[in-house]
């Protein structure tokens, strides 16, 4: 891309507009790959401080761990562990708790969902990207883009930049709105940015320093609106409320609902139903909407329990609506993410999960493609698989939100226009409870799920469904591990060797014969990954999971294994055991992922986490396909094994004080192996 | 304390002499008190960069979870989990594994052993003391003390400054020696700072701008020192050697023994037995003692195995040898910690972890004292505590380290001089591996273990030991929480109360009588929390944990747990239960502690963790003799219960659509409850 800002002209291999949640994630995916530059600018001048998005789901969360920023976030976050239905009683008609579901479904996930401003959020993204990038990749801030060509002719050439893109860095006025647009009665107000303004009014807080004229080029975004409006407050309660620090819905017989969401630093959320409609296209007057307002409307709700503030920290109000843009992208050059392309409202705490997840998926295609390792053609696969997701969202949001702006159903049960029964609400809201963990890319390139897969072998592993992590024992160290936090987030495909147990003479043939396959110059490994790559794993990284039982695990030395393809020298985070541990106890891998432990199976997880394709050991010729579907031939003559030279057994002839050459006393050290385990 | 620096006087509160981690855990404790200044300085004029010390005991790895820190170190070290013995094969002579035990006892504790650099240990310290203080507290580097002089007449004064210290801020050259020192043929060395050098060598490296001469003070140690002389490679490894990522104890036939132990980042160091004796009271010529011979040594103990290195990070030397001094203080104004007052060898991994425990031991009971919350006679039991702690280790270090440098028993069984029985050696390992779970304070007035309490009240909760964390559950958000993250390190005692089913009638009774009593403005909570506190429960944090069977655990709401001495208004993390959570099953924390749930008890955890009296909830004359004990009244009237506004519960008559007054139908919400698990 060609990017002209302040008289100069430069290039730059991705530039990143927005530095949200999706962009951030963007930047975070590319600031993993040296080789390709990458900028991120936003026009307003600062971190968000307050509000917006808080919700993180399961799926979030494990994304982040598999970045590196799990730990840090999950110590500030809110956790949630239960929801409580609160509606007014049949007998009468008092507010009382209906129900209680558990927040995130048990087993679903490793991680259950929890609460977090979008602010901190950034701030972790931004501060792990940094540390990527070794301090290059930081966010341009007050800077807008300002006019966007594309040069249709170029855009199939690989080495040409066909977009221009002018920026302009804007001054503090330029770049912020007006404290009296962002702060009312002291309390910081997110109005100016919300769906209670149009896009026009929202740009025209924004002073212009010279005569330019802002010009307001959205994506078409096609949805409905409704008329309903609500209020949000995030603040520290007084009340005698005893569900405040659980996720509850609220609703009151005759009041509205309520949504509380515990938010860190004693902090709560309120999604307040508020008494204003609005006309289909039309705007609020926004000084209607004041957080005094908001409160007071909630305090009927909560009634006969009291509510009060020791602290508001920031409030806004919504329309409830959905929209959706009806492309993804352009060219294979332009692509939307987040907001730009899908747009609700924020009770269903999907929006910035889905955000991310976005990005989280087309990063590493734009990466690949960029460093010529896969055909342009991976990147239609975003698209195709993102916009499934933000429709199945946007039909959920409708259906929540008119949950939710719906009078509860009388003790009569009468069907009333706009009421809505229990069983119905318990219903949807347990759909929407699934954390992200239902998302499920459909068959392409990528996901092989009809042709040439054998899902039968792992059968707990659904394909096109996100690999989900299980215990094992790290053969060198001992360690229990949990095995997503082995194979990290670095833009690798994941090539899972489950051989079961070894130990066993035909298994272990079973593996050699794969790996002679893999060691040779002509097939996929060696072929796709580029002689410069840091490393033969670099692209597919090969990590073997043995089965164990009876034979003592120290009885194979790594050096027993096949290299470089199933141990890589030297490196001892290739070979992992289904094994007890110390500390942990056992985590069953291969019953988790439903394989046989007499079959085996190969698990090709995508960089994004995505399960893509399941064989046997033996199908070299699926490996060998659906490689040979999206990527390319390294130019430079690939990675063949021979490169990397093999860790040898010691050289026990010229051991000291050794009887004989019998292989059996050679290998003193490991009969001798016993677990003394003191208590 | 009085300080002169460059002609100018000032005051502090607390000055602390250097930030290695015993300086740097006794600052992050004073950075938790606002109202104490407190300074911290260090000669040299930069974080180390490599080397030192790397071991984290569970112990330690507790701490670090309590001050906030654990997260971070986690994520960065090496965690540990088997220990492998590797010996002369009895038959063959060759090297052998002779045996494996967990490195960390399981049961122990919820961390296991880790290994991360000093420095890094050092960064997350500092940067967790530069949070707790605003931004306040950091290092000042390249400044030294040159002279202190106590004016022993005022010592006993609490307003007096009775220590003057004058500090001289270094040049560059004065606070570091010069590079020739510190970097050995490309590779940093330890050698400068290491028992190979005598104190004058040592300060005889650093250059003096003026003509000033440096004296050399150090504290009086009595000890021994062995003439065995050990080198220390941090290294990346190249071997065929199969317990390379596992802690090893390796003795060969002929050439000494090897210690390994694996780092992060790939490192692994290795303490090697060097053939170099020193006499006694001598020191050896350093330039003997270079990585290269170091590995060379190695080389012939992992024989067969071949080790090399693909780069050496730091390499050190030291003697065997163990130093105490007689006393850890000086008029309850001058303390020492860590390395001043306790030497030893390395190889137990113990120093770090006991030089943080030091003053982890000392910091709150000087902010006690300073702040006028406690009487100066609290800082004897410094000394009372820490000195049998290290005098242990002491002991335990020369057995140790004996134990390396022996050579195997032969087969034959003989016992020559200076060899070691396998038996032996697993058995003071395994001595060595409690972890620092043994540490066990000693009967003071600040641990009730004779006099004035119920042991046999929580069984499980030695007094004396620290206290260890179950995991509950939150009472009002229904969260799973290990209750050492609810009750982590900010200077409170904890007074937990476990008063079995308050759903019973007679159990609560007993709790609100223990709670009126609590809430009396002449008793040991009022009287000793000044008004001026930031909360009531600043310095006596009570919390409690019910127990929870068969009935529902939303029967009870927080306003109907007496207030505000058990439920403080509005604070939502007062009251826990033992109960099953959805995510994590279920803590048993009444079974893990001992705790009889138709009895109950009442255990007081010190600021550091330590159970320190265990009474049962009628036996309030033995808390107020325990506090009366150590504790000092508040000058400003204390903190009555009356100054807290209770939380009330709803308005019912007012409610809506109530059909009467039945106090059963107006808890509808209550009998309601159900959960609905959906799969």
């Amino acid at each position: 891309m060609t990017v002209k800002q302040n008289d100069t002209t430069s290039t730059v291999d991705v530039l990143i507009i927005g530095a949200g949640p999706a962009g951030l994630m963007a930047a975070n995916w590319l600031s993993r790959f040296p080789d390709i530059t990458t900028r991120i600018i936003d026009k307003r001048n600062g971190n968000l401080e307050n509000g917006q998005a808080d919700g993180l789901n399961s799926r979030t969360l494990e994304i982040f761990e598999s970045i590196g920023i799990y730990e840090m976030i999950s110590k500030e976050a809110s956790r949630m562990s239960e929801i409580a239905f609160w509606n007014p009683c049949p007998d009468t008609g008092r507010l009382t708790r209906t129900g209680c579901i558990p927040d995130t479904i048990p087993g679903l996930s490793r991680f259950q969902q929890a609460i977090l401003h979008q602010n901190r959020i950034e701030k972790h993204l931004m501060d792990n990207t940094l540390l990527n990038s070794n301090g290059k990749l930081v966010v341009e801030r007050g800077v807008s883009p300002e006019t966007l060509k594309i040069d249709e002719s170029l855009v199939d050439s690989q080495a040409a930049y066909p977009i221009t893109l002018e920026l302009k860095h804007l001054s503090d006025a330029e770049s912020m709105p007006d404290e009296s647009v962002t702060k009312v009665a002291g309390i910081k107000s997110g109005i100016f940015r919300s769906s209670l303004m149009s896009a026009e009014q929202e740009e025209a807080l924004y002073k212009r320093d010279d005569d330019s004229r802002m010009e307001v080029v959205k994506a078409k975004m096609e949805g409905e609106q409704t008329n309903y409006v609500w209020g949000v407050l995030d603040m520290i309660p007084l009340t005698n409320f005893p569900d405040i620090r659980k996720r509850c819905a609220i609703h009151s017989a005759k009041s509205g609902s309520v949504m509380v969401i515990p938010q860190e630093r004693n902090l709560v959320r309120l999604y307040i139903q508020l008494p204003q409609r609005v006309k289909q296209g039309e705007y609020l007057d926004r000084s209607k909407i004041t957080a005094d307002s908001i409160l007071k409307t909630a305090q009927a709700v909560f009634f006969p329990y009291t509510l009060e503030a020791s602290r508001i920290e920031w409030f806004t109000g919504y329309h409830i609506g959905q929209r959706l843009t009806s492309s993804f992208g352009k060219h294979r050059r332009v692509f939307l993410a987040g907001d730009a392309c899908h747009t609700h409202s924020p009770k269903a705490g999907q929006g910035m999960n889905t955000s991310m997840q976005d990005t989280f998926n087309l990063g590493w295609k734009l990466a690949y493609v960029l460093r010529g390792v896969a055909k342009p053609e991976l990147l239609d696969t975003y698209t195709g698989e993102r916009q499934v997701v933000a429709k199945t969202l946007i039909e959920f949001d409708t259906k929540f939100s008119k949950l939710f702006s719906g009078k509860p159903r009388g003790r009569d049960g009468i069907e009333e226009e706009d009421t809505i029964s229990l069983e119905e609400f318990h219903k949807v809201f347990a759909t929407g409870n699934d954390s992200g963990m239902s998302i499920d890319y459909g068959d392409s390139q990528l996901v092989h799920k009809s042709k040439s897969t054998k899902q039968a072998l792992a059968i707990k592993l659904p394909i096109g469904k996100r690999f989900f992590s299980a215990q094992v024992v790290n053969m060198a160290s001992a360690t229990s591990d949990q095995l997503a936090t082995r194979i990290p987030t670095t833009g690798a495909f994941r090539l899972l060797v489950f051989p079961g147990n070894v130990a066993e003479p035909d298994l272990m043939l079973r593996l050699k014969t794969l790996a002679a396959y893999l060691d040779r110059p002509d097939t996929f490994l060696s072929k796709y990954t580029p002689r410069s790559s840091k490393g033969r794993d670099e692209i597919i990284d090969i990590v073997t999971i043995r089965e164990y039982h009876s034979s003592p695990r120290g009885n194979l030395q790594l050096y027993d294994f096949p290299q470089p393809s199933i141990f890589l020298p030297h490196n001892y985070q290739k070979i992992f055991v289904d094994d007890e541990s110390y500390h942990m106890g056992h985590g069953h891998a291969y019953d988790a992922y439903g394989i046989d432990k007499a079959v085996g199976a190969v698990v090709v997880v995508r960089p994004d986490q995505h399960v893509s394709l399941i064989v046997g050991l033996e199908d070299t010729d699926l490996l060998e396909d659906y490689f040979g579907g999206f990527m390319r031939e390294a130019q430079d003559g690939g990675f063949p094994a021979e490169l990397i030279p093999k860790m040898q057994p010691p050289a026990w002839e010229t051991a000291p004080s050794e009887p004989d050459n019998n292989a059996s006393v050679l290998r003193a050290q490991d009969i001798a192996v016993e677990k003394l385990v003191i208590a």
